[in-house]
């Protein structure tokens, strides 16, 4: 089977990364990329990075362009993708990476957005359980956000299990590349570069309602997620670092189990050994994800800690897992599992 | 009065910025430096960046070279300070930077360091309530560590005040300057650029006791702490996000006008107008910490964030607000309130 | 003497360095701040590591506004000195940051920024011969820019002495600052971080007429430098790398020793002992220069390397310390020596 | 075909890279990996970011556990090659990433590394002319150093030409990978981030009869080289800024059409659109190069910038290009062309 597949946004840092990806897939044949300010210029000029496609010409995003292609991945600023999908048929399989559709409940989506909301696509996490099936087949899948993905593989297991009170706190380091590729005067490599900083604190950023999602769904409760992000001197890559109350009884080996369980199998997620820690850099280019876990026993706490590349297993290379599977396809097609350190 | 003072430790980063600091101090002679394997050097091979000393030699680090000063700096590793302070007179301040006399329990020290207690001094974090009594006079002082330091800011007033549950979680971002000199793989720069880590995970790490020590002094009850450093790509600063849940009834005026209240006339720390959130940059070789505070109402928890520099306020600059405390002198006397930006 | 000055470009970068280091000036009252689209903000809410200046507010620049000070500095973008400069009486003493009135040829003015050349001020860089001597009293001084500071100190005194050729060949590392605050989309720290690049490659940086300028003067000749300037992952430095073809019979031994009687006694410029080179952590935040030279005797070259922080000794510590110069001042008073490192 | 390859010093940042690639690479078996200090451990622990082959068991490097294999790569510090290859037969595919037998002339080898000098190997620039010839079919492989790879793809193409004197200057930017893994003081984190400096000045860094001998062997006549390496704040990548007087008549046109010429049909060596230049971020991860060249006619000179990933085309990759070559393979399998970025 070759696919033909168009990517729309892929001017921007998530766009360049499908395409870095989509080279490398040996079932993908590229068809139109799009762009709406660069429409009309040669990809080398606005991704130099991207030496296999330099000459390839970015068209203008549209029904028009995008359409006929057996696969479309939607790399745009949220809200601009139902519509979009609307006109492209039922055929083709749309792999949105905006949020537009990954949020269930439509208050929270007005909450955090404040337009109405769209809908909700299967969700394209598919270590969660249950997510596989869902995915087989769906012709319209919802990428989930970076932060969420990082969060979630730390965190789900103990609360699919349990072990843990419906109370998380999370506190992520994400790089700049996470905020997209826009301009602005806080992600000037001046103010970036030595510098740590906190932003979207006390509850206000716009993936809480998704990791909460995400959580309370696999424990089968409302769970509450206190959640703060940080911008570090990196381009790219996310550190969750995750804690809840453990119930009472639950030891290190029992919570080590469940996540042994949980991941046994998994492609992608490597449950370090024990005393071993995630870092960034490890997980840097690649699908994969890293994963730690221990208990405090002294605060009564869980700590879970995830790293994941933002770009790649928190967006571009998410997006290409869930579309593999969801045709079909041996579900690490095209994914490198090895990070590019140091 | 001038004051003629030695330092310990001079060829390692915290001992390196105390001469940086004491350069602009108007009350200090610079005396005897002192190191261990670099004795015998010119400062200027060991710390090329204290362009104004680079001549002065390095001493053999013992208590005939630092005797006869009226202060002396201590920045050894920890289990150091003990004998070196015993063949100081009284009439010598000492500034122990290590850990050795922080903690008021024997058992926590022998605990988190394996070897056996050597007291308690005066804890030279003049911000807590009842400090600067305490280290007013004293000829010995202990420095605080320099996440203890970032943390107790963020954080006691709401303790304090009685704002919170007893129990507060920490993730506190650190750059690598705050692991020492001290060549380790995993702190080479082609390992730590563009990395995040975590390290230290599941209340094992050594301040762990320290700031729960203070904690628990505010609050007058025992407060548990789940704390956990990672390690971000840049030298210097630490980012503190920390949060605790909120008593019933507690609101954002409320926490807002008790952390206006304890900073209202501190030199050194600086509450942000709401919605402006630190970042270490704004710091960078400076005396100050940057401090704000909201409430997430949907998770229940204050979140408190501080920026410091961890080797001025984290560690020298601290040490050196304490020495003007301690000896009577203006508190800000030779300390930046700027940080160096972008 | 207590100097009323006032500061305009509050809001950048340059502007920025310069308030640091005068709120450390002992001869110096901070009189009005200004500029443009920021006028009428808190200067803490613009540059937020000004701890000590948070609650002054930004005038609108002008005439008006900047009228009645003993020292004006001026850190606006190029073109827009001179009109204001203009208004301001001989009583007070101008410090134009920006490159109006550093070239003496109205050609080059012309060839590189297309506009009409405004004239010739006394120019900023004590350490040239004979500058010191133009600069005390004068009223009107044109700061040098960074590149050109930075070359000049590694190359004028091999010059001067004739001991090589009349072609230099630079390439300079710069981090990010020196680009100013603008926003652009190669400045995001997405881009810098992890990436070196050039820019303003064969000879057209608008540095080189200056550089060139610089050392045409001490060499008694016309020199042609070939000027490669690239930009490097950090906020703040810059690493000049300069060689020249030596002269017949030019030693390792008289390179040494011209440098080391241009440098004995310039308070800002260590010659480092042989062996040692340059870097830019050591100099950060201070005024001081960094410079090294050897003889590669295969290639029959002299090699100069020198290091500064763009900002300091590269713009504002150079402006402060010509300030001094012009007023009789001790050269040194309210500037940094030690650099802020690691 | 598929191929049995082993790496030796797989526990360094080369072994490392080699190993990336070799797991993409579709005609590759991987067979023994062997390290010194590492034997006994699994992968994962001393390269936790090759996820794919964490549970694979360092052996000790030796003729015995390396034999047997149809390639082997050594990635070993410089004089430990030469043994081990005599051990290893004909039958073998031998591809030598250290210094030992990239240098023609004995004099050279003895005079930088102050040992007897073990032969010369076809040297594994492909880009160079007639290299393929001499690579086609070989057992015994020299990959070239990271520098000279950078430099000689910039200037190459205009000494072959004759556009250029005999006298080149090379001013590089080097990532701290290029320093190996090994623990020294100067490359920690602390000491880099946030720095630039020079190192090996003056002719005495070991690369540089590497690349003279490459340009004087396109040159056809003695080329001599002022090269100066300089140490950046990030963990990979090479800028080469290189220039050479321009011979009389020389046009930009011409120099263009040179290069144009060299690179047309080069797979890997990417000469960028005028006006645009080289960024390391660009090719990092990657196998291509990035070239851009331009006229000072003001200087004189010619100026060529390369960039390069120092790990990747300027060692593994380049190796597993050559590999390619030797053995009949499309030169560019498993090589990826795409850089990571942001």
């Amino acid at each position: 089977m070759t696919l033909r597949v168009a990517v729309a946004g892929a001017s921007g840092y998530a766009g360049g990364e499908i395409l870095r990806l989509l080279a490398d897939h040996p079932e993908v044949e590229l068809g139109v990329i799009s762009a709406h300010t660069s429409a009309g210029r040669p990809l080398g000029e606005v991704q130099p990075h991207l030496a296999g496609q330099a000459d390839k010409v970015l068209a203008e995003t549209s029904a028009q362009s995008l359409g006929g292609h057996d696969v479309v991945f939607l790399a745009l600023p949220h809200g601009q993708s139902a519509a979009l999908a609307g006109e492209l048929g039922e055929g083709t399989l749309v792999m949105d990476c905006g949020a537009d559709f990954r949020l269930r409940r439509a208050a929270d989506w007005e909450r955090f957005y404040g337009t109405p909301h769209a809908g909700t696509w299967p969700y394209g996490l598919p270590e969660l359980p249950g997510a596989r099936a869902a995915l087989k087949g769906a012709s319209r899948v919802a990428v989930p956000g970076c932060y969420p993905t990082a969060v979630t593989l730390a965190l789900y297991p103990a609360f699919a299990a349990g072990l843990v009170e419906p109370e998380a706190v999370v506190v992520a380091a994400s790089g700049t590349s996470g905020a997209g590729r826009s301009v602005k005067p806080h992600l000037l490599g001046s103010e970036v570069m030595g510098s740590v900083s906190s932003y979207g604190v006390g509850g206000v950023h716009r993936h809480t309602p998704e990791l909460t999602q995400n959580l309370s769904a696999v424990a089968g409760e409302a769970v509450t997620v206190s959640f703060t992000p940080t911008l570090v001197p990196m381009a790219r890559g996310i550190l969750a670092t995750c804690s809840a109350r453990v119930r009472p009884g639950v030891t290190e080996e029992r919570i080590r189990a469940v996540h042994e369980a949980a991941y046994a199998d998994e492609p992608f997620v490597r449950l370090l050994p024990p005393g071993r820690w995630p870092s960034t850099a490890a997980v840097l280019g690649s699908n994969s994800a890293q994963v730690q876990v221990t208990l405090d026993t002294d605060a009564g706490r869980l700590v879970a800690v995830s790293a994941i590349d933002n770009l790649t297993k928190g967006t571009a290379g998410g997006a290409v897992q869930s579309m593999n599977v969801a045709l079909g396809l041996p579900e690490g097609l095209g994914l490198p599992k090895n990070g590019v350190a140091p």
